[in-house]
């Protein structure tokens, strides 16, 4: 014991402040939070001048301050910034860029600024369209933080109480069934959900997926949608695909993961990877669900595809394409997981690696003949990660999924270094 | 008749594709839409060289392509751009200075994206905070696009149905009644709202309103609101001002339009002019109110309080402040409404002209005695307004109150400007 003060670290002084300013809602990741003043391709510098492997970030989705979409935001910035309520090429310019990455049944795009609002939007074309007010999400999805949308993100807790309308199914695992198996279980679980609907009369009108079941723990098989799809639709609801997570070159094979199903959604959310880190999103449609919501309503976001985003949504898709980030995601992926898997033969906490392209989900378990799930093995690897300069991301039911996202320019030196201290930490 | 194919103008191109892509939900202003591809302070200019005055838009708050902003908003870009998962310091910076605007007893401020996320929010805080589910909002009121907020948005049209715990009340119109008339018109309004949700057994959440009821047709008297506030108090409900219309400076008197009222809000939700163009909205409010929200649930908006927009919001204020817009918002605001006067004297279809600050309604109604609302002189005196190069907009319930509201910086020379088209249209 000593009458000095306790020394109060700089970080401790910005948590008080936080708290203080922000209030009781916001959290951080890690035990040590981690305090960044630069960004740089797949690099993140802190206050102290530590170096940390982005390898969770798709929101920088084509590095972090990519230099040419900060040129066009800056550019665009300067010269004007107006509103959906006037003309403007730009918008249409992104928009019709956007819709060109997707098959010709999806003819239109509205524009929003979070992935929040694109999903919340896809709920209300999907009542109008169908006139029904049932929607079917996974047990463990997140898809925004509205209402309307929070009540259907399980992930959240408890605190955020269901829809009366909204039921879950268990996510695809194809860790612990076969995909087939999994594939069925989906199916069949979304009928059961169907069923209840209907006895509680309740209509349908959308089963919501992200197309890599990331928040469930990353699922990103494929041939595992088809019979829950076409169950919805044969009990005249929609299909929503949310692409915040996987979408935008990210999963190496296809723009987007609903692709990689070979199923052409009615209404398909966007996010986080589209504009570097500028807030866009939006919803993109088959042109006859949006028909009569037109007509019913107007729809005005203020700052949704206003000029400056939309300069920026669009220097990220040229981006995309000049740097061949969506084959260099589907090389370094593969690339990844080999050397993942390569791990996995000394490290039997690694219980299964599943990803697709740099979309990758690693889940930890006990040492036991179940290959429980561990989430305190997890919580202490992703720290120790930190520690080593390595930021990635926890996800999935039971928190023992660590989830791999890097920024799309992520190298094979890159993935060498990240498996080197992964090889440490797990060795620790 | 000849042979030729009729010529399309660049406009009529530009409209037949914004329906192909963005589909049929979205609107323009004006019988004949601005294309506007450049802004500088007040001013607008077209594709073929045409300037107009901006007399309407409020979120370019400090002049189209302010410098200091744009300067701040590529100079954060360049450098980082992450979330509040992570610490830093620009979002404590910004947080800080917006709260410095508000009472004490706001004391922690959310950041969102748009201003119907902010409002949404707060519709979640509400919820947790009262175990209540009913909302009262005004009867031309416009709260957002959200499902939660569309449903207590009567302004989006009878295509757009309000929400079974919502019940709406008349604004309190300053025109046809007296102030003391309509202060107690819209307490008895609703404190008849309250009884009505007793009687279905909906509990009271909060009352939800526009601090200048811009929607419902710009009434920004003061000494109106205090009984229908203290009715919702007394039955266990909040009060939410929306300040996204009001909110500030532009009111001139006060950076917020509440603060008029003398009344301090439990929540209080911030949008448009924040970001002078970049998505930027946030909601304020009284530490206790959020306690047991931040307890039940995190909240994370991935684009919300990121270190661009923080960087962005900071230089609005100081360009708020350096460059006194709150003071020249009450002087030209004053002058303009004198000038507006002296118009009423000889044009009669100035029914009323109501103001605070930069934001002013005008109500354009018949030669009749009974003065009655003419949405058709309102609409061809804005469209005749636009082909004379001045912009402003339309609202309220009868569609026949002029919105102006331009960008902060506009001066005196710009009202005179104003006054001498608008004399000559309504001359015409």
């Amino acid at each position: 014991m000593t009458a000095e003060a306790p020394s109060v670290s700089a970080a401790d002084g910005l948590l008080a402040r936080r708290r203080r300013l922000l209030g009781p809602a916001y959290r951080l990741l890690y035990q040590d939070p981690v305090h960044p003043v630069r960004g740089e391709g797949v690099w993140l510098y802190d206050a102290d001048g530590n170096a940390f492997l982005d390898v969770y970030n798709n929101v920088p989705s084509v590095g972090h301050c990519h230099p040419r979409v900060v040129a066009a935001l800056a550019e665009q910035a300067a010269r004007l910034n107006t509103h959906t309520r006037y003309l403007h090429e730009t918008v249409l310019d992104y928009a019709e860029a956007l819709l060109a990455t997707f098959p010709d049944e999806i003819g239109h795009v509205m524009l929003t600024c979070t992935g929040s609002e694109a999903n919340d939007l896809a709920v209300r074309a999907a009542r109008v369209f169908t006139g029904g007010t049932g929607f079917i999400v996974t047990r463990f999805a997140y898809h925004g933080v509205t209402v309307a949308v929070a009540e259907m993100s399980p992930s959240l807790g408890a605190g955020v109480p269901l829809g009366a309308h909204v039921r879950t199914v268990a996510a695809p695992d194809t860790f612990r069934r076969t995909p087939a198996e999994a594939a069925a279980g989906f199916e069949a679980d979304v009928r059961a959900a169907l069923a209840d609907m209907q006895r509680h009369g309740i209509k349908p009108a959308a089963l919501l997926f992200d197309t890599v079941f990331a928040s469930d723990g990353v699922f990103p098989a494929t041939g595992i949608v088809d019979g829950a799809v076409a169950a919805m639709r044969e009990a005249g609801g929609l299909y929503i695909a949310d692409e915040v997570q996987a979408g935008l070159a990210r999963t190496g094979s296809h723009m987007w993961g609903f692709e990689r199903y070979g199923i052409v959604p009615d209404l398909v959310t966007m996010g986080k990877p589209m504009g570097d880190g500028h807030p866009i999103a939006g919803m993109a449609a088959r042109p006859e669900i949006l028909a009569e919501f037109g007509e019913r309503t107007r729809y005005f976001n203020t700052f949704g595809g206003n000029p400056v985003s939309a300069a920026v949504g669009l220097a990220v898709l040229d981006v995309v394409r000049d740097e061949g980030l969506m084959a260099n995601a589907a090389r370094v992926g593969a690339y990844l997981a080999d050397g993942l898997r390569a791990l996995q033969q000394r490290h039997p906490s690694l219980g299964d690696i599943r990803g697709a392209g740099l979309y990758v989900g690693m889940e930890i378990v006990e040492d036991d003949a179940a290959r429980s799930p561990s989430p305190a093995r997890t919580t202490r690897l992703v720290n120790d990660l930190r520690r080593r300069g390595v930021l990635v991301g926890i996800s999935g039911a039971h928190a023992n999924v660590v989830k791999v996202r890097p920024p799309l320019p992520f190298s094979t030196a890159h993935a060498d270094l990240f498996l080197e201290r992964l090889d440490a930490c797990l060795g620790a």
